[in-house]
């Protein structure tokens, strides 16, 4: 049995987490193992690294330091949550990956985007997804919707559309691992494009 | 006016801290402004850093996590307070820096050692000190006499091996700027052994 790792990426406030839910349920309804996932923070290590990276009262990071937080998180969640679960066949959904942290830190806070790159690899062991699901949203728009922000959420508009092109970007680097979708479509559309794309990896992960 | 940074390594309980607060205390009665600090958990997010790496009943990390925990704490460690100290022209005198995060991570834990040089390069932006004092001293001697262990100091001792021989094999690689001690010797000649290379230090500096 193969295991399939699928990522959603895109702003705060574009419907990962409802869309992650319905593909989770789908593939669970086949009788697939499925394993719901998100980062920064999904174990017992990275919840306290994500309440030091996203609380807004906590103290100040150096862009590097909050880089170098996020990428500590994603060796510990690939060891201990992602590679087992894919090794022992199972379909991960997960809420953000690497493209969240080239796309934040790397562009976002503007650092060195091949040293960025390098230290999310060695952090993840170079895993990447087998499909990037990334909603794509004008960050106007999604900003405005969310009420109290985190520290991240908090950042000026050229910072997020700073964010927003270079998850384009990365998708359009790489258009086989990525399909890009408007986040706004109905849920429903959204979902059944989603699947689609899903049931296509599939077959090409069983072959 | 030149900022001079100085570094005390080796394992624990041989004497770092002490041989660092007397060589604070000579460069103070010079009239010197001295910057007394230590890695990692000198600032406020590096504190809560710490506590998550050396807490022996917290999470079980991944060693890519711990390395990138470590270069964390150390790109806020040099931007709030090593680097305003050295721009102003304070002694910065610390317990700790990256040689430690080369031995213990790169070599006790056994991690790649050009790629854990890489990160904390970029944590650090490449800041080197000065002058680094190595105290050294065998494993066996300086674990045995530490009493509740915390994470690092319950490793093995072939870990503890591994760590003492990078150490070392570092302080060989540039000489210039290594004075290594035998741990051991009393503390009034391992405080006179390090003001004198200080001393010699500052001139260069200087001149």
């Amino acid at each position: 049995m193969t295991g399939l790792f699928v990522v959603f990426e895109g702003g705060d406030g574009v419907g990962k987490s409802t869309q992650a839910a319905l593909l989770a349920d789908a593939l669970a309804a086949d009788g697939r193992e499925v394993v719901r996932t998100f980062e920064p923070g999904d174990t017992p290590a990275g919840a306290r690294i994500r309440q030091l990276l996203l609380d807004p009262s906590s103290a100040p990071l150096s862009p590097w330091a909050e880089a170098l937080l996020y990428a500590a998180d994603k060796a510990n969640h690939i060891r201990d949550v992602v590679a087992p679960a894919l090794a022992r066949g199972a379909a991960v959904v997960c809420d953000r990956y690497i493209d969240s942290m080239l796309a934040y830190q790397g562009a976002g806070r503007v650092l060195d985007m091949a040293q960025v790159e390098q230290v999310a690899r060695w952090a993840t062991g170079g895993l990447l997804p087998d499909l990037t699901v990334l909603l794509d949203l004008d960050p106007a728009l999604a900003v405005a919707e969310i009420g109290d922000k985190d520290r991240l959420e908090a950042e000026s508009a050229d910072f997020h559309q700073r964010v927003r092109e270079h998850f384009l970007a990365l998708a359009a680097r790489d258009p086989g691992r990525y399909l890009v979708l408007p986040a706004r479509l109905p849920r429903d559309e959204l979902a059944a494009a989603v699947a689609e794309r899903v049931s296509a990896a599939r077959g090409r992960l069983s072959t």
